[in-house]
């Protein structure tokens, strides 16, 4: 009997690894540590959650222990691990105050994220929080509920519980901060407002969003404006403030202090890879897990995936860490087919996403930045264009701000952005595909996209877009 | 000074063919013929003005006569093209009760398609209709209107005033017949039910839709079935049954007799070839007129484009005739450019299309048809899922019904349909670009799609059905 394929991190990744790898290859043992009180979850519904649209946390739970442990696979929960052999092949687990030793005949990397909290001071203050994780969730919520009014379902085991209830008696804030415009930042304010609450929002730079390129983080500020969320643009938060009780009470910035009863800081996540740092397992420039084509890290029968891992990006077919939810199931379970013999791509990336702003549907994919691009070797040519998503004369059509960025001399279609409040993000696909078949601007506009009055003018957005763009290589 | 670029219609392909030719060359004269009172409007509009959606017929009209004066064209309505002669390179036109003869520099054929009738006697009748142009459109309305309710808007002239008043005395029906379970027949099902009219389904087939598959047409019968419209499948209508004033007052079947106050026949489409009958101008197997990639047909400077004219199809490289809008306005475009000196590519077409049925959004593209892909050489392999348009715990999102077919042997995506309430529609774009990018299964399971819980699960349901095919292919 071989020894067993071992997964760090029992989320998107580790058990799409570990499902596919139990279905593929029944005779042999996985085992998954993962070292918080749950498993797999969906993050990315957490502002929803605190939002109201999803009434129940556990709405989000999207695999039990139990449904793992059907699959064929060994889930450890509360297990730590706290160190990796790569000679010995081994893993050091903590458990219970105890440490033991765990073979491995192959071990996949599945650590995750992250959110960063530095440098601002005051993250540690009651009334602080990060949106990465149910913890927190559970924790905002709480402390968004008249006191009493919120329980944790205590029937499975999934959030600690302590630290929620420190928040069940607190009166709901009046005004919170969040810091940071990217997609937590955005996706919050939405879900404060629901609540009534005055949001203040602080970007460090001028834009919302920055990713998604100007035309889309101008639009969202418009919206969030409209929406009531007041924003301060280039305003950098110095630090969270707290008073003798280490209970939130303002935030300092560059332009002076406004006073909060509740932060929340959003700027950004880094990859899980303490436990890396005394292997040769080579880290990417990004500081994430260098892997190949399969997932493969520099070291035999190491491999990583998710968050914590790089993969390489479809435009510039170099190395990137873009930390998102598919890519993470993909790699995952491309992983597991390979370590059971059957060797997987993992895929490129992208580099895809789409948010929610209120009304607003934004989405962009590939390269956007010109810096970025030329970088890579390109010569970026960009456009904005602003269409109609239907035929003029039918109702419920919305003007969709379309940006495309081509390459000037191979006329190859580098990324794209848009938004709009009918279908945008949706069609962020129509872009994503055509980058990664290597698409040109010319084959662009060519394309036979779908048009019927409700849903489409006859000039698909994206394709008069791209005569615009087409126009200017000419 | 060379003679002037003639085009015959003016409609979609005529007037975006003019257009192009006179801003890129603007010392040369484009004279466009059309035989009718108007020029370019929304065809796929038509169904939606019926059913009260789009207020105004007026609303449909996109290029005004003065707005085609403006651009440089030469406009000439109420004039009908009799004669083609490539020999003299000229076109007989009438107007007036007279005819002249016009030479051509270039010739665009642009005559468009005609509502199939035959072989069903009885659509001269009172109260029978197809659904193709704005003189039925405007009668339909008519007719389903309270007596005297219904205005023509005269301050323009662009429909046949007499007809239209024929049926403004009408009472509303009570009942009608709609011949015909393609676009046309769904559309106007919606139409219909709009206003509380007992609607009569009657297709020849089991399935609705045909194009799309089983797997839409089946669900759009469910859905039509529960928003009240009687279908009646696998039965075909003999006759349009009238009485002694030429009144429509049945469809006869091979069922029985359906009393009806109204019939609308949508069983296809033609195209208007009939003026190219005594010219050397090749027509395809498909009897529309013969093109290659620039829209150029088999004789010196004559070109032809939209519903008239094949385009050649991106999964089989061979001629196909799909006549829909976006084809016609991007072959006008590309002949209007390549006319004026730089010869520009009509593109292929992949055969997108998407209907609205009810609630349902409805999408197609490619070869769905096993005997039409097998004949293409291919040896189709195919897959239908149901997989959820968003993540589960977020609201409104609704099961999508998605088809794939592939050919075992390349692995390449040859066709694809997708059903379901949300965003299902505009996810076909997501398969045409895939298509036009020639892309295997297995690259497509790949593709790094949007996921974002209010616009999509992590595996989008086009991701679902393509790692379902693709085991099928291993």
């Amino acid at each position: 009997m071989t020894d067993p394929f071992v997964v760090i991190g029992g989320d998107a990744a580790g058990l799409s690894a570990a499902s596919k790898f139990a279905r593929e290859a029944p005779d042999r043992d996985v085992i998954v540590f993962e070292k918080g009180k749950w498993v797999s979850y969906a993050h990315c519904g957490t502002p929803y959650y605190v939002k109201g649209t999803v009434e129940r946390l556990t709405d989000l739970l999207s695999l039990s222990p139990e449904q793992a442990a059907e699959r064929g696979i060994d889930l450890r929960r509360n297990h730590e691990v706290v160190g990796v052999d790569t000679d010995a092949e081994t893993v050091a687990v903590a458990h219970d105050s105890e440490t033991f030793s765990q073979p491995y005949g192959d071990l996949l990397v599945a650590t995750g994220a992250r959110a960063m909290t530095g440098p601002i001071p005051g993250t540690e203050l009651d009334g602080a929080f990060t949106m990465h994780g149910l913890d927190s969730a559970a924790s905002v919520r709480a402390a968004l509920s008249e006191p009493g009014e919120f329980a944790v379902d205590t029937s499975i085991e999934y959030v600690d519980t302590a630290l929620v209830e420190k928040y069940t008696d607190w009166e709901p804030p009046e005004r919170v901060a969040i810091v940071g415009g990217g997609y937590v930042g955005v996706e919050m304010a939405e879900a404060f407002q629901a609540h009534n609450i005055e949001t203040h929002l602080f970007q460090r730079s001028g834009h919302l969003l920055p990713p998604f390129g100007e035309a889309v983080g101008e639009r969202v500020a418009r919206q969030l404006r409209e929406q009531g969320v007041i924003l301060h643009l280039d305003t950098a938060v110095e630090e969270i403030v707290g008073n003798r009780d280490e209970r939130v009470t303002a935030v300092a910035h560059d332009g002076g202090t406004t006073d909060v009863d509740l932060a929340l800081v959003g700027i950004g996540i880094r990859p899980n890879t303490a436990l890396l740092a005394d292997t040769p397992v080579d880290l990417g420039y990004s500081g994430a897990i260098a892997v190949d084509e399969y997932g493969a890290t520099s070291v035999n029968r190491v491999y990583a995936a998710g968050d914590c891992a790089e993969d390489r990006h479809a435009v510039t077919g170099e190395p990137d860490w873009v930390p998102l939810g598919l890519t993470a199931n993909r790699a995952g379970r491309a992983i597991g087919q390979t370590v059971a013999g059957d060797p997987s791509l993992v895929g490129d990336i992208a580099g895809t996403a789409v948010v929610k702003a209120f009304d607003l549907e934004c989405g962009r994919v590939g390269l956007l930045d010109h810096e970025q691009a030329s970088a890579a070797g390109f010569d970026p040519v960009s456009t904005t264009v602003t269409a109609g998503s239907r035929s003029g004369y039918y109702p419920g059509g919305d003007d969709t701000d379309v940006t495309l960025v081509a390459d000037r001399n191979s006329g190859r279609l580098l990324g794209g952005a848009l938004v709009g409040e009918d279908r945008a993000a949706i069609r962020i696909d129509t872009l994503a595909t055509a980058i990664e078949a290597d698409m040109t601007i010319d084959e662009l506009e060519r394309l036979d996209l779908a048009y019927a009055p409700p849903f489409s003018p006859v000039w698909d957005p994206v394709l008069v877009a791209a005569k615009v763009l087409n126009g200017q290589l000419e």
